[in-house]
């Protein structure tokens, strides 16, 4: 088999009902079709999601599955009689939870209450702004408030990884290209001295990134693979000589990257 | 009862495992204590891991929760013997899967597998580069490629928007703002003149605005209520008098903004 739809049923923006999905159907050699439909708070609306699954099962003969996180009792027993195969994420854990704290569950809807008074998630606002102004070595004012400052060659993936900890873990990441002018005087750049002990290292294999800089500017010196070979090179003996510990960013994804920048650089204001 | 420890304990980044805990207890009136504990992909790993779960346990009294997305068997069976209550977060949806689908699991482990080759992750690191390039209106080359672009006045959260869309979801979004020539002039900026179709706009509550923009400048005319009413009544006349649909940041987290735009501008490209 290989095809079946897959529901993602929501009363909030449903990104954990389908983050989370996504995790358990990779485990299936399936190619899903994801129908997503967030923002499910009315009895209405779950009644007229209802009315699709089924259209979609008897269309397809096969039953949908329905990944949901609903709080609503009555929405919850509206899809629940759907003819789907029905997964209800927060009930399955929340149940057995409720047992173990001795304590009823407060049906709270989604993860974001009133975002314009929440200090978690202005945090997380301001943190994206000053990853943004930090970025790529733009501005050196303020780089003693960064919780980390990623350093690497161009294109080494600095950029997507400081805005991912900044808007994944409300972390102030900045980031500071090493060009080949601090090559040829064989220092860090100046703006980075006071703050070594916050420095964090991307490196990438030369072929992997000379191929990069080609969708960029392609048959450049900047790009060629000798080039490449070069600053990979003379950046990885500059951070060795420096003590900044560093990871190739070749195999891994943006979020292992973040991952084992805190796990090892272990910021204080860590938002969750 | 007020504290808990809660492990999240994964063989990849764990992302999902806290994203998904955390929508969870937010059910309850807890305030947990988070302890992550990523890449437990060996049997040693986990053995150390329930040497700390079982020290923590003793220490508080309370046997801690531990939620926890791991493939390997070896391991799983190793955290099971833990003194936590132990919530299998992808068995307890694969199994049945299991029998849904009349197919044996892989057991792969993670979302990404190799990012060198990853199709899909690629196209989302360009999207974050798309992004960033057209942060603000600073270019329009290429707009024509945006899947998505976002307009309205400064600070009414375009940025965070932009960078979320193409982050979680691989969609490109351009941000251009809305600025007081445009008002003065009556018409939107020329550069989206042939891109209307794809126009989002965001307002915001003047109060609100004021209130952020006075962070950034304290006391200036482009922070003060009355010029932040201004703008943002000239800009929803705009916007009104130009068919672009738009909605208000002031109550929404980034998550659900996004999840609005998507649902209302479907764009093609959307990632999974």
């Amino acid at each position: 088999m290989s095809d079946r739809s897959v529901f993602f049923i929501s009363d909030g923006t449903g990104i954990t009902a389908e983050t989370f999905g996504n995790s358990i159907l990779a485990q299936f050699a399936i190619k899903p079709r994801h129908v997503r439909r967030p923002f499910i708070d009315t009895v209405d609306k779950a009644h007229q999601v209802v009315r699709e699954i089924n259209h979609v099962a008897e269309r397809e003969g096969k039953r949908p599955i329905v990944f949901m996180t609903l709080v609503n009792e009555e929405a919850l027993e509206i899809i629940r009689g759907c003819q789907g195969k029905v997964f209800d994420m927060i009930k399955t854990f929340v149940e057995p939870l409720e047992t173990e704290f001795n304590m009823k569950s407060n049906h709270r809807v989604g993860r974001f209450s009133d975002v314009a008074v929440d200090r978690e998630y202005n945090d997380r606002i301001e943190a994206i702004n000053f990853s943004m102004e930090h970025d790529d070595g733009q501005s050196s004012r303020n780089l003693e408030m960064a919780d980390v400052v990623l350093v690497g060659v161009s294109r080494s993936g600095k950029t997507p990884t400081s805005l991912y900890l900044a808007m994944q873990h409300g972390v102030k990441a900045a980031n500071v290209p090493l060009i080949p002018e601090d090559f040829d005087r064989g220092f860090l750049p100046p703006m980075l001295k006071p703050f070594k002990k916050k420095c964090f290292g991307l490196t990438i294999e030369p072929h992997r990134l000379s191929e990069i800089r080609n969708e960029r500017r392609p048959g450049s010196k900047y790009a060629s693979l000798e080039n490449c070979r070069y600053e990979v090179q003379q950046a990885e003996a500059m951070m060795r000589r420096e003590g900044i510990a560093w990871l190739s960013s070749t195999h891994k994804s943006i979020e292992e990257i973040a991952t084992t920048i805190l796990r090892d650089v272990k910021p204080d204001r860590l938002i969750y």
